[in-house]
């Protein structure tokens, strides 16, 4: 039912922008959430993506700020990249300063500075702040605008705090502080609603609050906000005191995209590389990972070429070539994708990875046995030479431990060297599967040549 | 930090039980988040699990109940077969519902039935209306705990009645209602403590609320969610009564085990299969998938023993039969990683996947063209063989193409019969290439053998 819908709402959009009826289609968009306008983007190509911004703009400077938090940053740097330095700084106004940093981000340096330099010095200082830390950390998803108020506020002046204060979004706990501005406690929203107005914050307040420092990578955040079911972890520095919030809908964004990336990384992709990108663009993004992957696949010929003599004296060994090395990248794959999982959700580290590492290696040997077992059997039937149904079978148990064994160590390893578990796993292990795979499926058509002829 | 402290608390609490030190394994989690407790006994076995387990039990039993929200059902309803019924009903009142119904999900229907009978009517009640729907569906997801009042009521009077209702635990918003009980408006927390007492809830809240049906897909929930940044969407029956709340601890959740699936389904993984499972199990768990490889790792070699003739002749041709099967895999893992996770991040559908299918045949002829003619030219340096080369540089193109082509297509298919679209997709693909990779070779290399001899 989505689908139909969004289907003829983006076939309309289209059909407004091409005959240039901008206000019918202001008319279709202006009661959509900004959520469903980022989602109708997606569709358009980036002229029409500029035309619809533009009618936003022109109607409802509030929605076209929601609009630019809401879309890809890199899609949202190409627009702001084409308007005036006026319009920038008033919707730089309404977006979240943790949005505002990600689009400075992907603009170039002296454009970055004359935005900033334009902006009011509010918001400015907040986005520089922002900006000070690494990418993918803490310090740059978190909101700095959060309530807080010292821990001996009682519950009816901290209502009127906050009522002065304005409405922050999505604020769902108010922060206590002690005199030295150091973080100490947290309420509730819900428990601030029902306490009797006298009781001072320190008595309600939950103590012991887990929190997170600016550089404490944003992967960390999303485990602690995940395992203990926080819709908020708020930031402090090394005094102790609260410097910003991370709440769970930034927290999505990030295992989302981190899901994301560990599928990409396994299989050799530019994270950013997106379906709505140009095949231009794609081809650019992916040779570099084709190459490499030119250098891993080129290790197998070399030990085949070894093998040339045992092949033209019993040509059928090449005939189950690919069945090794397909069943041996296949259970690699298995176990990368296990390993690499359990990774990212945290399951894993050093305590668990020599448990992991014997129980693969005995899963990849238990499995080797019992495939290689039929496959020596049916393979003796078919072609009526049970030493080569005794080879295949014992390749396949060699190469099924071998990919058990390289299928954990490599994202083990990758770790180890401080680099993304996934990274080029796939390659790496298709290069191991397929060579020893090779080598001993050829290495013992070779010992047992005498056999078959 | 977090790993080294961890490695020494699970080092301890195996100690403790080891030589029956209960009360110091008490001491040691007694001040611990139940999700802190649960990761350490994801580093226990199960009978070490069960002796914690019965330590918090005897202990405080509001704890325990947290813990058997947190850990995993299937672990959750192994320690639950070992307990009495007298503690299981004591733990059912505490633990929310839709937990309850998770666990009790995977316990023998008998079982099942007489821990039913012997909780008390509302909990009881509550968890077979949860038990009624559907599997990985909103309404199995939902908490039937919520705020909701008429629209009419004031803030002031809201606040009282909220009250009396006691703590509803995630509870961010309260629910307005029509004469009818159908669900009209939402209102923030944040709003009823700021509103003036007099104001009547339909003056304040939201109308137009985002609500899902309690058949409505898990995955599709956790969309809105995350597109909207909501931290709980209501759920609705078809008189728009509402009936749950689905909050945002249990969607990052389904966006953990989504992401996790994609992965495992691509590679050919029961989505149960853990690294904590033993070797015995695992193996049951991956023979299925690792026999129906073997039926799809079968195809190439039927090809191959069709040209056995060409390569007697020509025995270098087997030498690089592995590197066109590496590309074409490699590049075919890349297109199946993007479209599968497009689909998953709800960009993909069947409007864009004509041109998502366009898109990826340019990728894959482009890059089949670079890498095919770097792979042409160096070859025939290397091997003195210029068609060799040539034939070489064509199958790579070849196999791209092909590779783009099914690579698109496996996830969409699989769609489209309603299938997971990661489902086995490697394998399929994986037979696609590896056979029409093997074929473009070795056919060109019989079409050009007489230049070679």
């Amino acid at each position: 039912m989505r689908v139909q819908a969004q289907r003829i709402l983006v076939s309309s959009a289209r059909k407004f922008i091409n005959t240039g009826a901008l206000s019918r289609l202001w008319n279709l968009v202006k009661n959509f959430h900004a959520a469903d306008i980022s989602s109708l983007m997606d569709h358009l190509i980036f002229r029409d993506k500029l035309i619809l911004f533009n009618v936003i703009l022109e109607k409802d400077v509030e929605k076209t700020g929601e609009v630019l938090s809401e879309i890809d940053p890199e899609d949202a740097a190409s627009i702001i990249k084409e308007l005036q330095l006026e319009q920038i700084t008033e919707l730089f106004q309404i977006v979240p300063s943790d949005d505002v940093a990600s689009i400075l981000d992907l603009l170039p340096d002296d454009f970055k500075e004359s935005i900033l330099n334009a902006m009011e010095e509010k918001p400015s200082e907040d986005v520089k702040g922002l900006l000070h830390y690494e990418e993918e950390t803490a310090g740059r998803i978190m909101s700095p605008e959060f309530y807080a108020l010292d821990h001996n506020t009682n519950v009816s002046d901290a209502k009127t705090a906050m009522q002065l204060e304005g409405d922050v979004e999505s604020a769902f706990y108010l922060y206590a502080v002690d005199d030295e501005n150091r973080l100490v406690g947290v309420v509730s929203l819900r428990q601030l609603l029902f306490a009797p107005p006298n009781t001072p914050l320190r008595d309600i307040m939950v103590k012991d609050v887990i929190s997170v420092h600016p550089e404490t990578d944003q992967e960390e955040v999303a485990r602690y906000v995940a395992d203990y079911n926080f819709v908020a972890i708020p930031v402090v520095d090394s005094e102790s005191t609260l410097i910003g919030v991370v709440t769970v809908d930034d927290i999505i964004d990030v295992i989302d995209k981190e899901a994301t990336e560990d599928i990409y990384k396994m299989v050799s992709l530019d994270t950013t590389d997106r379906i709505q990108d140009s095949a231009f663009k794609s081809i650019k993004k992916r040779l570099p990972f084709l190459m490499f992957s030119l250098i891993t696949a080129s290790l197998a010929p070399f030990v085949v070429n070894h093998f040339k003599d045992t092949i033209k004296e019993f040509v059928t060994l090449a005939v189950f070539l690919p069945l090794v090395m397909a069943l041996g990248g296949i259970a690699g794959n298995q176990t990368i994708a296990i390993i690499v999982r359990e990774i990212a959700i945290g399951q894993t580290n050093w305590l668990t990875a020599r448990k992991a590492l014997l129980k693969e290696i005995l899963v990849g040997i238990g499995n080797g046995i019992i495939i290689g077992s039929i496959l020596a059997v049916a393979s003796s039937l078919l072609i009526q030479n049970p030493y080569l149904g005794l080879i295949l079978g014992l390749a396949i148990i060699i190469n099924l431990f071998i990919a058990a064994l390289v299928g954990t160590l490599i994202p083990l390893f990758l770790k180890l060297i401080k680099l993304d578990p996934a990274l080029g796993s796939v390659n790496l292990l298709t290069m191991c599967t397929d060579t020893i795979g090779v080598l001993s499926f050829l290495g013992l058509g070779t010992i047992f040549l005498e056999f078959f002829v």
